[in-house]
């Protein structure tokens, strides 16, 4: 059976208050055992996977996979499991998404939007923390177009949003 | 040399007022001898397609190029010159900034989203207009991130779009 | 630390012949504690897909990748542990050969050979199946261009392939 | 109407005898009015581009286009009219053939093979040239696989080339 998985999307700079959130993001997904999936680089990227990867022993249905711009494994993090080189840029935007169940925005500037718009095209449930810099903030519990019925749900922090990951594969997912 | 291309980016389904603003807008692109590029479906892509195609007679280098999601020049409006089928899906939106010198929004859902996201990272020149529904309007006059020092230039006509165009074209690009 | 792939290439076409050679292929890797990425399609890698996911107990190293073609987890066979919709077409064939440390062929019509010359071009080792119908034959003890000193190993049995694997990663890799 | 349009792929580095090919190609191709599809490049890419690019009056429909594997037209050659950078490395080749309405091989290595393998996917008319070193030698007259009925069609000059060419036009594509 196909492994369930969380996208987590943001600020691939560093900033020590997304980074916590991201981590301790990571941490909750992996204990409850999906699968981490970014865009494999750095800031909100690299701590969600060292969130993760902290967590031991892991469910052996919780890895962390990080889908690479450029073409070679060694641009990744290194807390990945899996990395999927992709060698198509920031174009790779559209796979992070496509490869996640649910997304999860933490902050984030032009890469992440691009990652916001395709989530919501892509019709997948988006979660969005508020009261952080960053694009995530300005969506949290906003529509991006009137295509689907839903909205951005907003969320402030990694406890809450890990409840509402569980209960959307309950219902919705 | 290589032909100026101005990218139109906005809503694919029909909306009148969006559509007549970007047919004026293909209009002044093709009378500056400009040529177009969109991502070579319908609403705001046609509608810039339309306008441009009217001009009679076109300089030799206001052409009409739409990068297409799918793998079938048929997919494309009736009004381009050159169908570029990507195949890669709305990874396509990368390529429709990337092979524009300056990037145009009018209205604008989730893809056009995606699209503004991709040209402030690509760091082209942007002008979005206001008072129109859709993305444009709210981010017209804005910063997508700190990355770059400039801001989406706000317009609310193709008269004082194609003028800033120009302008840059001789300055900036 | 980021865990092996071996990439297995060949028919999307049903073909007992090559479906044996990959599901025996497929186990080899998943015993040696390998992850297994194919196209997640039918034929060759779903049987790859299937001989990997039989062993049991398998090693948590030695899951099951499956890069899609299209935007949906669902097009994926049924032994895939992640399934990585790409959105992008064949052109995800690039991506196939980027994720995966080694390749190795098996049979294949045009999409394979795609695969080949990506393997090739991106300085993957290639192993290729003789003896059986498709490109793997034809190109099999042989060079693609003049850019890389070494050749495609030609192999002919799965027990021979899995033994250079393991002196590859050991050695070259 | 949209333009018609014919892909000329080879090897990227410079090889005096191919090029002379290719830039004849691109002459004829210019003069019978289509416009021309290349990745943009240098060797074959760059010779057919200025052979295309020679030919003055050029009629309107005859221009030069190049799909290239990075995201800044400046690295195309110098005689693109049209740059199109798709940002997305060598899976830029699918759109090369997707943006061509009939291919043409000249030589070729890894990077042509991958090409040859989507023309011959994506279903289109394929013209390579034999005698010379590369893959459209190697493929001349042969098919990739069994789901298409037809051959790819061996040539020996550009004279030959442009005669099927417009043959095709008339009749099959």
């Amino acid at each position: 059976m196909i492994i369930k998985t969380i996208g987590i999307i943001g600020n691939g700079d560093p900033n020590p208050e997304l980074n916590d959130i991201a981590e301790e993001m990571g941490r909750y997904i992996a204990l409850a055992g999906y699968s981490l999936v970014t865009g494999g680089l750095h800031g909100v990227m690299e701590a969600a996977s060292k969130g993760a990867h902290q967590i031991k022993p892991r469910l052996e249905t919780a890895r962390v996979i990080g889908v690479l711009p450029g073409t070679d494994k060694a641009e990744g993090n290194k807390y990945l499991d899996y990395a999927i080189p992709s060698g198509i840029g920031w174009a790779r935007n559209q796979i992070v998404i496509l490869a996640s169940d649910i997304v999860v925005a933490i902050g984030g500037g032009a890469g992440t939007l691009t990652e916001i718009g395709y989530a919501w095209a892509y019709k997948k449930p988006i979660l969005a923390f508020d009261d952080v810099a960053g694009w995530s903030n300005e969506v949290a519990g906003k529509k991006i177009d009137n295509k689907r019925n839903d909205q951005i749900i907003r969320v402030s922090t990694p406890r809450e949003a890990i409840q509402i990951i569980n209960e959307l594969f309950e219902t919705k997912v």
